[in-house]
């Protein structure tokens, strides 16, 4: 067979999901302050910068990284308080939602998603030929727990998914919120803590009560270093040893392990940041709530999500750019035709985009 | 529902084909002369550490690395002789090689695997679902191209994957064998040329006439960055772009993108590195051929192939280990009951080898 009988032969060859799925051209704008991507305003102090150079350059970058990362797992454990033999490292917590997508589901299987959510577990759901049923929240943006509990029950979901505090809309899910989604479903659930650093409290002690539920956590957000490319995954240590027997090896490289080792022991900088950010949330908060025309929502992460009443988000995102601000434009999301998402910066930062907004609307 | 009422639950929710999978546990062994992961001896020059390790220092560790590495994808692709557009970065070549499975495979498709193979092709095409075909080399260790398309036509294979230089047999596939697996199949070929710097040949020309042929490369054997993850695969543009739209963002993190950059502009280094370690295998290939009860066999790789017919594989190796020198014991692959592998070490390291295993045999 030659090829020039079938001009685009993997139209048969890859999966009809694959194929399915459109294309997501993210449009690249630089920008003088940057508030689209939920990262950390504040970067790494240049002594833990410096450790982690330091060490990495003493290692021989020639060998592969240990095939268990038996120290930074035992390191990552003790911190997110949960046993080692439960905890998966990802190069990010993406590799970890990948797993657990691809593991647990598949043609003729549901996902329950909440909705308005992050763009990638629809994606996640779409290719791995798995019906996702989305579950819109509240008008408020508060979850509707009876309505993703009936998906669940209705659809017999394998997995249902949430992300508390939410992306993005800020919200966060109470603990017997997350004890009805597992007692009243025989779904797993994860349960996608990225920004709980930010947030009042966070739930790892249910998973001593619970082996379905499944925690995941970044570094990118609260912890500084979305570049490195380290997140991890919190679960029974039975669904840890079977997921582990289909993940990729040597998937963290040796320089991000080396900030796995070093980051963990440096809290007390994330902890002065956190309540930076905390407090500019806030400030932002009440400043947006007094823009006539603007709607801002509560939030438990490091962004608020607002509308705007007297112009459109592309307009207003349009503007803000244009004094070189950048922040999400999410109206193409479910529930969100007004939506817009800012980051919290720092106090500098949040101040110019408080006035370039102000002048926007 | 309650947890109680269920001991395990995921051995519902989990898909079948992860519950069947075996565990697969990596005893570590500390070794003085570690000759077992066919990584490259030879240490990054400090000259090309110290540029990465400084653009490292110069970058915020708080942002996410580029959505699209653009820079990277074209030098990359420059450096492969292939069109940018074809090119895909990934985690380890690990992260192309999933990718494609999972785009590809699932339960109803197969996958023809020539074997004795690295591992993972195999674990990938059983937890995508689909049935996997193994065609066992003829007893030479050359390839069974007959029998490859023969599997891939009788079971209307949607993938063949092959190694070439095959670890672990160090075997080259020919030019014309390679045309035939793809003029007289339908299926899309992944060429795995993991090795192929140690090699006389690639063939990445013969992107230029066949979409179905994918290539994969990586860093971590010949470029001497097994520890900092980085692989790529050429591909028909089409088929890229297919695979993006499923391929996790980010994957590839900052520091590991530095290293793309940096090292595709240092060839020389490797070259002369490579010059040394082929001068290696041979030297080795002639020793092992002339102690009485051994058996090598020829490798276009930076490895060999090579049986012991008075003692047992695990003898062998458990005799090396105890003067210090790790190598692999491939004795549970298919067709290799007698067979050990070795990597190319330096001189000083090859030596030690030779004359621990001529005390051993």
């Amino acid at each position: 067979m030659n090829t020039t009988m079938t001009a685009r032969p993997f139209d048969t060859l890859l999966r009809k999901e694959i194929l399915d799925i459109e294309e997501y051209r993210l449009k690249v704008r630089p920008a003088r302050i940057k508030l689209n991507q939920n990262e950390n305003p504040y970067q790494l102090p240049d002594s833990i910068r410096r450790e982690i150079l330091d060490r990495a350059a003493s290692l021989n970058w020639s060998r592969y990284p240990p095939f268990v990362p038996n120290e930074q797992l035992e390191s990552l454990a003790a911190f997110a308080g949960w046993k080692r033999e439960g905890t998966l490292l990802g190069n990010g917590s993406n590799e970890i939602l990948q797993l657990l997508f691809t593991s647990v589901l598949e043609r003729g299987r549901s996902v329950v998603i909440n909705q308005p959510a992050f763009t990638l577990y629809k994606l996640l759901g779409r290719s791995a030929g798995a019906e996702v049923v989305e579950v819109m929240m509240r008008p408020s943006f508060t979850f509707d727990v009876d309505s993703l509990i009936d998906a669940a029950k209705r659809t017999h979901a394998s997995l249902i998914v949430v992300c508390s505090p939410n992306n993005p809309t800020g919200t966060l899910l109470a603990k017997e919120e997350v004890v009805r989604l597992l007692e009243e479903t025989g779904s797993l659930v994860i349960l996608d803590e990225a920004y709980v650093q930010f947030a009042p409290v966070s739930q790892e002690q249910l998973l001593r009560e619970y082996d379905r539920l499944v925690i995941l956590r970044t570094f990118s957000k609260a912890m500084g270093a979305a570049g490195l490319r380290l997140g991890y995954g919190l679960m029974s240590p039975d669904l840890a040893r079977n997921l582990d027997k289909v993940k990729l090896p040597y998937s963290v490289n040796l320089f991000t392990l080396l900030a796995a080792e070093i980051l963990v022991k440096r809290w007390e900088t994330f902890r002065s940041w956190i309540d930076r950010i905390v407090a500019e949330r806030e400030r932002l908060f009440r400043e947006l709530s007094g823009i006539a025309g603007v709607r801002a929502y509560p939030s438990a992460a490091n962004f608020l999500l607002f509308e705007t009443m007297t112009r459109t988000p592309a307009e207003i995102f349009a503007a803000l750019l244009n004094k070189g601000i950048l922040i999400r434009d999410v109206s193409s999301y479910p529930m969100l035709q007004r939506g817009l998402r800012v980051s919290v910066g720092t106090p500098g930062e949040n101040s110019e985009f408080l006035s370039a907004l102000k002048e926007a609307v």
